[in-house]
């Protein structure tokens, strides 16, 4: 009898469980489409591998032989790295040798320009815009990602640096709309395993490897903190870090989910109606917006700050420009009011107090840069 | 005109407002006493010194000159290391030459026996109950801590290889009860720099130094955390990481804070009176505690999860011994109802489902292993 590499096992084990909580959530019926986004490293590729055998017998038991569903691909060229189409050309090979079909194939333009937070942020958004693309194209059920419990555990310590709370340590969700991460429970190391297993050759993205010299400032953030601050952590506090990490991320997103969900109650129940702001236009025609101070004074501060921070977001403040400071700013025209003057928000946004109401000024809007 | 070096000015900041925030809230009128606990650390070193300084004037303005309380220290010999009496003669040595008084040492055992959660943990319970004492017998106001930001820090590092949410990483409070760290904000570079401005020559915890050589097994975490895993996140993310990991503590503690109080609502939702549930004793007798699993179902995950950890302790298991799998577990018999068995808690506690309820069979008193 042969035996099964135990990593490919517990990779096909994911797969099926993932593929038998759609079948039964009613979205995944016989002959239905799931894509895997597939990029060729051995976290996607063994997922493309998996996923196409595991499609021929969705919903297997005891009493039923299941049913077949459709396992394609889609490899997005990010056209960042010369030889990016080549990588893709082969991933795309390597996905239809392993019998998925269709595979597409998308180049995508990564416009990383003011604005858009960066590089790796830019080409995220370019990867995700061409997936949603092609799963409405093909009509696919689901789009599988191929992140694994190291994605997940260099998430929440990538999301330390920005010390903006539970949120930004709270990961990714092993499901969003569409998309499905049936590996966020695997290692890395086991996704390689399963490749070797099936003899499947991966790419290993060069961005993703550490210099052997000197720290190089090119190295991007989530490389250094997979090379040198995972290990150097798994040393100081021993072995099951990656798995502490993975599961203070999912922890952390539920406990988001739920202050989030309260602080919103929390705005809607100080946001001061109209005929109590004489003079004050609503929020709706991009005018102020008036807050009860009393209100948000009597709230616990977990939620007052999130609902001070969902105001200004509302006020058409760039999330990423608004900062613990602004809050903070804000929270002590609230709570520690003592005549200070107005608080300044991103993009010439502005906060006052005045009678008993904290008053958000919107930015005015500005021309668009590119018509 | 003197220039104050700006390390020393700012501790100076920290102490006088810490002063200034106790006097307010009427825990420390003139010639009240707030006790230092000192080390001979960099930290402690500082928060001596500038404590003697600052009690002579608490409350000072422009319109009041203030008033003298009585500064102390308490140093704690904690008899680990080899010389540890003359660390700690020689640091209170140094507290009356600043002009503290009464100046305090106290050398404690360290029972770090099973059941104490190691030396680390047992030194801290040895420390706190001496501090306790002291306060109590010399009737002070407050115990000042030298906690500093990179502290905060490593302690939020620390807490990631627990996994157990919000609440590991939240750091440790800048008050609670008669404790206070007024240095929560300053960097502990600062606290050396303001020993150098002063002339103080602090002592260094040989425990704190990592070695040259290879990583050493006995080396504690904290040592590692401080010496290598913040350095590689502050060469991997950019600076400002200590701030960013210092200030994700405040958030979380807050979190923690509000959500620990509401699954304390929830549990008291669930607990179902005595009366319903024929034969089953209350918690009190230490019999059975019976919780509605409808209501917990109901409630959003992170309270539910947050009210069944709960309910595990007040069952007596310990603690350390409650992990996230065995309130996974509990969760299963809450939401995932298939009829499944009983569930093993620490200390021979059990939860089964029965009629609805969850029960929880709290562990068999055990005889004190020390009479």
């Amino acid at each position: 009898m042969t035996r099964v590499d135990p990593a490919l096992a517990a990779a096909r084990t994911s797969v099926r469980a993932e593929l038998a909580d759609l079948a039964a959530a009613g979205g995944l019926g016989p002959g239905g489409l799931v894509l895997v986004a597939c990029s060729g490293g051995a976290d996607s590729l063994a997922l493309a591998a998996v996923t196409a055998v595991e499609a021929r017998r969705v919903g297997r038991s005891v009493r039923s032989r299941g049913y077949t569903v459709r396992a394609g691909a889609v490899v997005v060229d990010h056209g960042l790295q010369a030889g990016s189409d080549g990588v893709a050309a082969r991933a795309a090979r390597q996905c239809r040798e392993l019998g998925l079909d269709p595979v597409v194939v998308r180049r995508v333009r990564v416009d990383d320009g003011p604005g858009t937070g960066g590089l790796e942020a830019a080409a995220r958004a370019a990867r995700y815009a061409v997936l949603d693309d092609v799963a409405r194209e093909q009509g696919a059920a689901a789009v599988l990602l191929g992140h694994t419990l190291d994605d997940q555990a260099e998430s929440v310590l990538l999301g330390l640096a920005r010390g903006s709370g539970a949120r930004s340590l709270a990961g990714m969700p092993s499901h969003r709309g569409a998309y499905r991460r049936p590996f966020l429970g695997l290692r890395r190391a086991q996704t390689e395993a399963a490749c070797a297993a099936l003899g499947l050759d991966f790419w290993t993205d060069p961005t993703n490897l550490l210099p052997d010299a000197a720290p190089d400032a090119a190295v991007p953030a989530r490389t250094r903190v997979r090379g040198v601050v995972l290990p150097a952590l798994e040393d100081a506090l021993g072995p099951g870090v990656a798995e502490a990490l993975a599961r203070t991320a999912d922890q952390l997103r539920d406990d988001a989910d739920l202050l989030e969900s309260l602080a919103a109650e929390l705005l809607a129940a100080a946001r001061m109606s109209d005929d109590l702001v004489t003079g004050v236009k609503p929020v709706s025609d991009t005018g102020d917006v008036a807050l009860d101070a009393g209100v948000l004074a009597a709230a616990h501060p977990a939620l007052r700050r999130r609902a001070l921070r969902a105001a200004v977001l509302a006020a058409g403040c760039a999330p990423e420009a608004t900062t613990a400071r602004h809050v903070d700013a804000l929270d002590a025209l609230v709570v520690s009011w003592r005549g200070q003057g107005p608080v300044h928000l991103p993009g010439d946004a502005r906060a006052l107090r005045a009678c008993g109401r904290l008053l958000l000024r919107p930015a005015p809007p500005r021309p668009n840069p590119r018509p």
